[in-house]
């Protein structure tokens, strides 16, 4: 049995990520793979407790290493009850944000810095992302995009932070080009779909 | 103004902590000190939160990772919310378990390593206590204390975990005896009132 395979997508709001993982799901589901959808922070009962918390409008008092902590924490049980053991099995594995968007979110946005890697490296146990797509949305256009929702506690932070965040994300992808696939979110729907599974295709092939 | 200072009391389960923080809290009020009680995990409404997902007995599949990151979380609500102003404010700050507790119970009884030290040292924004009373109770006398109450998810880990937390804790006594005041628990609750009520006066003497 093939190991499986850890493929995440990144990017700020608005940028289609749930659009995209469903396409691609159905997609690899058609050719017969076992696909495992996940998304961050949550995918564990213990980890959506900590998204609440995380999310909740009314924790506005949070600071911002807290944030980081809560964010570890879910972290750290997803890849252990859940991610890992999939992998393990052979699934393929697609998560809605993983680490990189604690390093995009808080170590650029929210400026925390080093501390942001220094404690996920704990969180992840080794387990990193072998493909990861970045949609790049111009951070105002994303935040147009999902003004008609209920927004939670980290998208109505400032268009400051989110332009950090994005920049954060540019820095990353410059950082590692062989496994950050960085896509530009304007084009068709099916144009970025089919730049997706022609990357994870060839990566599963060349397992 | 002098500045305040910041008093945390470490031990294991039914070493009498709370009775001991009561009696000092009294004799610092009675003597005009403004003193501000506070207890981990907890003391801030979010800090409360991720207690009670720490604490939760259903909670039985956390992995000790998250475990550890959620304590840090809560501490860094703490210390950057309530601890930091209220030393500055002149106030003494005591504080039932601190970052000791994570180094026994996650560094030792968990055996982390040093996970927690690296991820502790920025929940705590370099705030760490003056003075440490460390109740000393063998810890099958302790769980043998605490049998009447409802335990919680810690409470309930093995004796072999409780005996490594115990064994941390007198490392970390070892490790820092200008700090760390240890005081064997099995002696008169008034002794060891004293004992502790004339650590505290000298040190607010010679602030």
């Amino acid at each position: 049995m093939d190991k499986g395979i850890f493929i995440t997508f990144e990017g700020g709001d608005g940028a289609g990520k749930s659009t995209q993982i469903g396409l691609l799901n159905d997609e690899l589901i058609s050719r017969g793979y076992d696909v495992l959808l996940l998304r961050e922070p949550g995918g564990t009962a213990i980890s959506e407790k900590i998204r609440e918390i995380i999310l909740d409008k009314d924790n506005s008092e949070m600071t911002y290493k807290t944030e980081a902590f809560l964010y570890a924490a879910a972290r750290a049980q997803l890849v252990e009850e859940v991610i890992e053991p999939a992998i393990n099995k052979g699934s393929i594995v697609i998560c809605d944000r993983f680490v990189d968007s604690s390093m995009a979110y808080q170590s650029y946005g929210r400026e925390l810095g080093d501390m942001v890697w220094d404690i996920n490296r704990y969180a992840i146990s080794g387990i990193m992302p072998e493909l990861t797509f970045f949609l790049k949305v111009d951070p105002e256009k994303g935040r147009k995009r999902i003004s008609g929702r209920d927004l939670d506690r980290m998208e109505l932070a400032s268009a400051e932070f989110h332009n950090r965040v994005f920049d954060g994300y540019l820095e990353l992808e410059k950082l590692h080009p062989d496994r950050i696939v960085g896509i530009k979110a304007d084009q068709p729907i099916e144009t970025i779909a089919t730049i997706i599974i022609d990357k994870v295709i060839d990566k599963l092939d060349n397992r």
